[in-house]
């Protein structure tokens, strides 16, 4: 950030009064303009027991596995975030369930948020995104070439919960080039 | 949005090409600039049956009572800002439990993330954006004098699972002037 996007003059980097943090100021109209963790929605998509992933179209991580998610969107919830994203990466209309795995990815400002989802009809098709999706089994998955490790965490737990009969939710924080436990 | 934050210059509200939504766009430096839903984390701290609820020095709902709550910082977990916005706004320090409500707050663009939490000892005062901090029994909650629905929402569930031995997660949507059904 370089201008105020108010009154578009140069902006400073100061710690406003009564706050603890250094914030972009703008000296001539007094906006302060705060940056926040952006939320990452997305699902694991199920039919008859396999899962839906998406090959990237796009960078970052072009040509590698994910499961269908992306920014949510201002005046939608989380769930109908969640299923919009599948709609747009893989053409795929789902029932959202219950929720999967939180992922504070702190050094990106971001939270990713994955729900358990079941495909209503077994129909999909590669978006504007993906350059292919496919339904996989547990044994198909390609874990070296996933894009993300919140997806892989969000797999993990999910094949780890659904072995256990469960539906349960996990947080975890990862870093920079973390390596997920199976 | 009246400027580009990037380079100054007047921004354009327009569907940028492969995108399905309007968004402020520069036309000069090519800059998009996404607005997305904020993030407010709290929690519901418990000491001993009772619960934790500060009284707002600030605006908005000036005067009224809340959970401990705040908009999350970058690098920080949702754990993590649910501890700091406690510790900002009653200098109380507490260990988060277990995920207890996600409030979609959908004409804001916020989306309330509610934690359980314990106080790790009896100590409390009034933050800076706090007039009062009291602990309280369910039958002193003042009902009719809470700052938010989504406080409402939280603490409501928070009793009803407490009664019946639970740690559950809630989802709901609130939309303006929604009334909670007890």
């Amino acid at each position: 950030m370089n201008f105020c996007s108010n009154c578009g003059s140069p902006i400073a980097i100061k710690t406003p009064p009564g706050d603890h943090l250094p914030r972009f100021v703008c000296e001539q109209c007094g906006s302060i303009h705060y940056k926040n963790p952006l939320l990452v929605l997305g699902c694991v998509p199920e039919w008859e027991g396999r899962i839906l992933l998406c090959r990237r179209a796009i960078e970052p991580r072009r040509g590698f596995w994910t499961v269908p998610a992306g920014f949510m969107e201002n005046g939608e919830t989380m769930q109908q975030a969640a299923a919009r994203e599948c709609h747009e990466e893989a053409l795929a209309r789902v029932e959202v369930g219950s929720l999967l795995a939180v992922v504070s990815v702190t050094h990106a400002h971001q939270v990713h948020v994955m729900f358990r989802s079941t495909l209503i009809t077994p129909e999909f098709a590669p978006g504007p995104e993906s350059l292919e999706v496919k339904l996989v089994t547990e044994d198909e998955v390609p874990w070296e070439e996933l894009a993300f490790p919140s997806g892989e965490f969000t797999l993990r737990r999910y094949f780890a919960d659904r072995a256990q009969g469960r539906e349960d939710h996990h947080f975890t924080e990862l870093q920079r080039r973390h390596r997920i436990e199976p």
